[in-house]
């Protein structure tokens, strides 16, 4: 954005309302991130980091404190609070899936910034100083590991996620971390790039991802916690190849229908421990044979596929570990295939602090919203604040048609009302 | 290869015995066509007219006669038989699929090749003229339809077929053969390129595809019949896209779980009609999800996969296309998704000549060898002159780890006396 342009917007930001504020800040981001379909925000790209300098000119043509912090992520405040050694943050990401929507991550970081303009133009003091926090590379879609600037911060993450190669180039997400500018060694080091001490609460923004609220007719809600999961990126299943004609049924090793056999397995075991009333969400949202060799009239020698199993019960994820190699044993007697597990990348369940939990529930209530507290399917980086023991809270905004796809979509009025509840939350709460 | 090699190859080749001669041209070619693993000789390649090339060099030096045919294939034989207005065609392909095995196809075409030579040195004259045949394109790998070259020769390639994408540039199989130099116009037209009743029978040797001359510890065998088939390129399941973790199993529509759905159910029903004594083999030989959108934390919006059936039987082949549409529309409905099938590439099971399996076992008896007849699992190009009214036949080879692979292993020793059996038919059979 050129000097000029941004000291215009800072002349008309006085008196534009929030509403055409937020819009236009979701419009120019989702301009500058276009992708055949949807937006594109990589993690650790160039495109996230121009998405985090627009954020900067803009919150600084509103009067706001900007700093980058050691994770080359974005720190945002008002002047009075930019030094505060304790601060409530109020943070998300802003890099997307491949070809995802718009507002998953940025809804969260705008909101932050939103509260902080509110305040800056109403003159009020927060209970406790406020930061908002602008995150990079969360989203698992580029390298595996999910959650990545979060757990840099706080120390957690671990070599095997810092190894894990890029979907396109291929190169380690070490190496693309370091290409944007972070100092690397503390993190390899598991040093925490923030005192956990410093956070005296973590709140987190974010579109629901599934279709409860919609469901429900409600326009925002409070989180009680986040599923954990483990994934495996890539599940590969080993056959012999052949001609597809030629081999009896009984002569055949087809990797393709024992990952079929697998995959209808996990499925018939997840709606028995639904209906058991467990709570359990599978995906397999990555299979290929091999594009080079894979043909119509050849049996294949294997094929790739991902699996993604969440849970708010570290227990049901046990479970599901231990189901998924018996399953993988019998088919292997059965179909003379083998199956190959890449390391399982696991995020725990975390539970939202019971006192945020409340603090934010009596916000929405003294806003007159009907209060409501509901689980979050997706992981968050709030997961890894609240691991790391900060006191964390989230609140959900309607959106329909789910989230990772194009078609995600927030009303700006509920978006607006959920940011409320931070906001007053934010005014109110000493804890 | 420059003429200095070929006046070397013409001078020694006298001498040369033919496990030496068949054992170089397998060589050679093989060297000529490698690709990361096995070969790759794409169906209308320049790779292909470069094997077909140094084919013809070699029967050249050999004394053979050389013409191309109007569908830009080989055809060699004695002199005295080149200008025959009747003859028995010998032939097979020099295609092969991606990374492929470097018998599939060329044995058969090396066969008809060594017939003509041996004939040749030992001075004798065959029943009826004999040609042997090089075509071009059979393998479906490459664009979709099978037996390309065969069907053009008798004027059956339909207009699907001709606008088939190759799989890898794009462009229809109809410009890949004009770009070989073959007269289109006539093919469009649906004219045969060769007088069916000019073949007064059509003979091929082919490595076997599956494991049974292994079981059986035979070289050869005759051929009763070869399956037909069923196929389609691209099968689509399209769901919803969604966030892997926070859609509620009921509110899912996976195409990934409903494909592996089919394809279980597919497999449950090939073990059924097996069991009950009828002929079926089944291939979903390619799948895959869309890479520029799919995610490890993403339920796709789609997953596409290829289906090959085939069987001897039309009525099973009917069966089963009546059976994958009741189970797609059953999955339909259970899971809300929707599956969309391309236009079926569809090929009749075809028999062999009575007589000419007759006559082929008789010539193996004569041999010493012990007379095995077996039906074909793979297609082959017979399939087409046998369905065009041709008395066909077809002997197998012994042969390791099926074929469509690198792995593929044919004895040479195997492979002459199969070559063999068809020699002495053709010295010996009158009709």
């Amino acid at each position: 954005m050129s000097a000029v342009a941004t000291q215009a917007q800072a002349m008309d930001a006085g008196m534009q309302p929030f509403e055409t504020m937020a819009a236009g800040l979701f419009d120019e981001i989702a301009e500058r991130s276009r992708d055949v379909a949807g937006v594109s925000r990589p993690a650790f790209s160039q495109v996230e980091t121009e998405t985090l300098e627009y954020l900067a000119d803009f919150a600084r043509a509103q009067g706001l404190s900007v700093r980058w912090d050691a994770g080359r992520n974005l720190v945002f405040s008002l002047p009075e609070d930019a030094d505060a050694e304790q601060s409530v943050l109020v943070g998300s990401h802003v890099d997307s899936v491949p070809q995802g929507g718009n507002f998953d991550g940025l809804a969260g970081v705008v909101a932050g910034l939103l509260c902080l303009v509110r305040a800056r133009r109403e003159g009020v003091r927060f209970a406790r100083p406020v930061h908002a926090l602008a995150m990079r590379g969360e989203e698992s879609a580029w390298f595996g590991p999910c959650y990545i600037a979060s757990k840099a911060l706080l120390g957690v993450l671990g070599e095997e996620e810092r190894s894990a190669p890029h979907k396109g180039d291929g190169a380690t997400l070490d190496e693309h971390m370091q290409r944007v500018g972070i100092d690397m060694e503390p993190v390899r080091r598991g040093e925490a790039l923030i005192d956990p001490a410093s956070v005296l609460t973590y709140i987190e923004l974010h579109i629901e991802q599934g279709p409860l609220l919609v469901e429900k007719n409600l326009p925002a809600a409070v989180v009680s916690g986040i599923r954990g999961n483990f994934r495996h990126k890539r599940v590969r299943c080993i056959g012999e190849a052949g001609h597809s004609g030629a081999v009896p049924r009984s002569y055949r090793r087809d990797p393709v229908l024992a990952m079929a056999d697998l995959l209808t397995r996990l499925d018939e075991s997840w709606l028995t421990i639904v209906q058991k009333g467990d709570d359990l969400v599978l995906t397999a949202g990555m299979v290929a044979t091999d594009v080079e060799s894979h043909a119509l009239s050849r049996i294949p020698d294997k094929v790739d596929f991902s699996l993604d199993i969440r849970s708010q019960s570290a227990q049901v994820l046990d479970d599901m570990g231990e189901l998924l190699r018996h399953e993988m044993r019998t088919i292997e007697r059965e179909r003379k295939v083998r199956f190959e597990l890449d390391g399982a990348l696991r995020t725990e369940p975390a539970l939202c602090a019971p006192a945020v939990v409340e603090g934010l529930t009596q916000a929405a209530t003294r806003l007159g919203l009907e209060p409501f507290v509901m689980p979050s399917g997706g992981g968050h980086d709030a997961a890894v604040f609240a691991n790391a023991g900060v006191p964390t809270g989230m609140v959900f905004v309607r959106n329909r048609n789910g989230s990772h796809n194009p078609a995600e979509a927030m009303e700006i009025s509920d978006f607006l009302a959920a940011t409320a509840i931070i906001y007053d939350y934010l005014l109110e709460s000493p804890a």
